[in-house]
């Protein structure tokens, strides 16, 4: 017989395992892993294949960066914040309360220089991360009685993730960390006043219109939160480079295709919601004030004591000023139109 | 010697030529094509070659389509709304006056359709067309006088892109086609009144604030227009179907790559136009009104007379009726309430 002939092989077989955050009830979110993983396959004709598991099937959703930190797997689909606990700085390349919204934090990643601090970051620990996706503006959540005043919040029991909650503590509310499965049972019985999730697509499948009426806006914490593929640094390093460079462009297709199904699916799903009788709320002008007050004061601490964190956040703000200043022109203005016709009946 | 071993080349060697729209000086339009030939090459281990032609370089910038359709080259980088004056319908991929914003075109193209039903027309001047980039919603122009009623829109002189022309004259403005690097000179000479191109960014090289101070918001004839890859057809389907699926991955990722870059672009650049005199003006209601009874007379008209446009000018309004709806919640709270903070210098 002859020896394999010297050929280099162009696309080599390689299989990896990504653990998602997420329930694969939850098409969207979960869904974005899938979309990437397709994309991958495909373009190398077969030959780089990611499996995707959903939460719980080989690591708690919570869990899923630690498992890639560890070997367990290779790449995960989370969202930064979930670990803010170990460090504030892991939630800055996801949300933090009054960021930049989702263009605003896509422009700041792949142009403003994000997604190379994020992985200073995070290379740290052994992680190479990339956008995987954005949900836009989330609603504020689900609340069983009405708020007008920061004095409504006071002993409020609402089921929050985990940095904003930190926030909302100055405020007095008592924010509870409740797996996803969990959350619905807890409001139906009262052991939490309110509860957040994403958006109407997701709210209306987890069925918190049943127990809790009046459903608020914005999310001030999560103004257009950053989902992310996060890789082993070194698995990545050691992938052919046509390889790296794929995952590279099907990370950035996957993350716009997220914000796409949201922004089709949400309006409908919004529309199914008051149908069922969903009460919707804006927080008030003294709430908003007094939530930003309160983030202030957060930032103010972590930025002294943080110099990583104060680094990042700093490259935010200052993209956010002039972000939020150029927005009001021709974006807020078109929109503002089109609104007031939608409102009108015009459209 | 031996005949050459029985392997399936996985990445056969293929070199396209794609004639884009747009000239090298604007590097975020034109670099949209760059980047997704860039994004293709390496994944494909440098076998798929996308070549990039500017503007004028091998096909005049306005009849890039043509040269895909009579096989001059492969691809171009392109608008749609240019080639409006063959059939309207062409424009609606791209952007029509008072049509959806960037993210609304975005869930209309990926989720909600709008991609098959662009590509049945499409496909009849054998053409297969991808989003490959948005601008956002774009400014309304430089005017070298104040206007403030539809009195003032009489007789002036006005270069625009087609369509949204169309629906001007019907307020007796005169618009004037001229091709980009014609534009400065007729300007200043008062040859032409007004003109619009795209935003902060790019009219800031091409210099109109120094002849016209007068900066209008905002563009209602490009909400979020799309730009587009348009491939020859039949070339697209005699791809290996690995590079036909990366083809689709590297465009949804040029695509969201071209919007980032603007948006972190533009904030900076209008800060300097400001500094340099330029005098920020809103289209007065009256004028907004105006234009928006004007355009839905043209879509009338045109609907009447035009299945194909009636059908897919159809799908997008439906959705911009629950599109603006939605939006007003969470991101037009957040983002009003991050704006107001930015005025009051509290960002």
């Amino acid at each position: 017989t002859l020896a394999a002939p010297a050929i280099a092989q162009s696309n080599p077989q390689i299989t990896w395992r990504l653990a998602s955050s997420f329930p694969k009830s939850l098409d969207t979110i979960y869904g974005g892993a899938e979309v990437m993983s397709k994309m991958v396959e495909e373009a190398s004709d077969g030959n780089f294949k990611i499996q995707v598991f959903a939460a719980g099937e080989i690591v708690p959703g919570l869990q899923v960066a630690d498992a890639v930190m560890n070997g367990t797997v290779e790449a995960c689909h989370t969202v930064g914040y979930y670990f803010w606990g170990k460090d504030p700085t892991w939630a800055l390349g996801a949300a933090v309360p009054f960021s930049l919204n989702a263009r605003g934090m896509n422009a700041w990643h792949y142009h403003g220089g994000g997604i190379e601090l994020y992985n200073e970051f995070l290379g740290k620990q052994g992680l190479y991360g990339l956008p995987g996706g954005n949900t836009g503006a989330q609603m504020g959540g689900w609340f069983r009685k009405e708020i007008s005043t920061v004095e409504d919040l006071k002993g409020l029991k609402m089921r929050v993730g985990g940095f904003a909650g930190k926030v909302m503590e100055k405020l007095g509310l008592v924010p509870q960390q409740i797996a996803g499965g969990d959350i619905y049972p807890a409001l139906e019985k009262g052991t939490i006043d309110a509860t957040e999730w994403v958006g109407p697509y997701d709210d209306e499948k987890l069925g918190f219109y049943k127990v809790a009426p009046y459903y608020y806006y914005p999310g001030w914490w999560e103004g257009g939160p950053t989902v992310h593929f996060m890789f082993s640094k070194e698995k990545m390093e050691s992938l052919p480079k046509q390889y790296q460079q794929l995952l590279h462009t099907a990370s950035q297709a996957a993350d716009a295709d997220m914000l796409q199904k949201y922004d089709m699916k949400n309006p409908k799903a919004l529309k199914t919601l008051v149908a069922n009788g969903t009460q919707l709320r804006a927080f008030s002008p003294e709430i908003m004030q007094a939530c930003f007050k309160a983030a202030n004061e957060v930032y103010s601490e972590m930025e002294a004591n943080n110099a990583e964190f104060a680094k990042i956040w700093g490259s935010i703000k200052d993209f956010r000023k002039d972000w939020f200043t150029w927005e009001q022109l021709a974006e807020f203005n078109y929109d503002y139109f089109m609104m007031s016709e939608a409102n009108k009946g015009e459209l």
